[in-house]
């Protein structure tokens, strides 16, 4: 089984590393970094960078495509090359999936018309505007795509679908190996739960920029 | 603000990650990854490379040290370069921290004597023959360092280490910005919450190696 995880530049390093820390221990995986072209891709802070191991061209067939987010994601929302790869790997792939602004990109590419998707809380609308039905769960899966809110919940998607294709004894292997038992010592992270000026914040975009 | 994130051969990619991801959304923060050369290292999996930008030598007195563990760190416990710059970082660190195995790289180091630190829960018992005093616990923090228990509780950790230095109100920001709200779709994160068959599974190592 072959996972394709896309970079590009300014993606969101969570987005990608929490499906490759989960998905990639499938039994039997070959997990491959792709982009447009093969070397180091740096995040959206400049201070992190994963190596793309192929070209999206050298990887025309993968199982499942995982699409991280990111601020770079609007950026590729342009992108044909980008986007073309993501309608041809879909006629094949066995799952397509995204983290945070990623379903954005399946969005534009058409992938997620009149779908049940999500995506980082700050780009549901946007989402929406796409032609996908936003819902404000953290994990959705409506045929072969399985979407994910925003950047860290890229781990819950993947367990659950480590759990759909392996069996749930390895999905709860895989959540013991990486010990997965949250314990945030704050309890703010969705919009329903943070304290309101802070989410005000995020909106009009004062302090923080994500998406 | 300096954070130097270390980076060593079959490293674990979350274990490093999830410190960047939220200690690296620290006002004014300069997030750093180092090792004894520059260059892309693989992780555990080999599926995966981050490149490092600094050497150790070029990264002499960071305010935060992360040190990650992964399969790789057996090695490293006989890397003396790396040993004596973690010492000497020590000496003039404002935070010395760790995730998973990277604490048996900080007790190899001689600075968890006596402290009161974790890891992963499969190498409570090394931490302790290198002098630390294991704990349960997911965070620990005992004086200026601060251990995390294994891959995903460096999110935790790092959460709890930006409260800790920028207040409460940024680090809920930060939470919320990465849609930390965890929906783990099993309870088997821990060895007193996973099936006990699998827990004995991983500590005869007949399926999985981590450690």
């Amino acid at each position: 089984m072959q996972i394709a995880i896309v970079l590009f530049d300014r993606f969101t390093a969570l987005d990608a590393v929490g499906p490759y820390e989960t998905l990639g221990r499938l039994p039997d995986a070959e997990t491959v970094f792709v982009a447009e072209q093969t070397g180091p891709l740096r995040t959206d802070t400049g201070f992190l960078a994963i190596t793309a191991d192929k070209t999206l061209a050298e990887v025309p067939s993968p199982d499942i495509v995982v699409v991280p987010g990111g601020p770079g994601q609007f950026a590729q929302m342009e992108n044909e090359t980008l986007l073309d790869w993501l309608r041809t790997t879909d006629t094949t792939s066995t799952w397509t999936t995204s983290v945070c602004t990623g379903s954005l990109l399946l969005a534009a590419a058409g992938l997620l018309d009149g779908r049940r998707a999500t995506s980082h809380w700050l780009a549901l609308d946007f989402l929406k505007q796409y032609g996908a039905e936003p819902t404000g769960e953290r994990v959705v899966t409506d045929g072969k795509y399985v979407t994910a809110a925003g950047v860290s919940s890229g781990i819950d998607m993947g367990l659950t679908l480590v759990g759909r294709i392996a069996g749930d004894e390895h999905a709860q292997a895989v959540q013991l190996m990486i010990e997965y038992d949250p314990q945030p010592p704050y309890d703010a992270g969705a919009p329903q739960k943070a304290p309101a000026h802070l989410v005000e914040e995020f909106r009009t975009n004062s302090r923080f920029t994500l998406v």
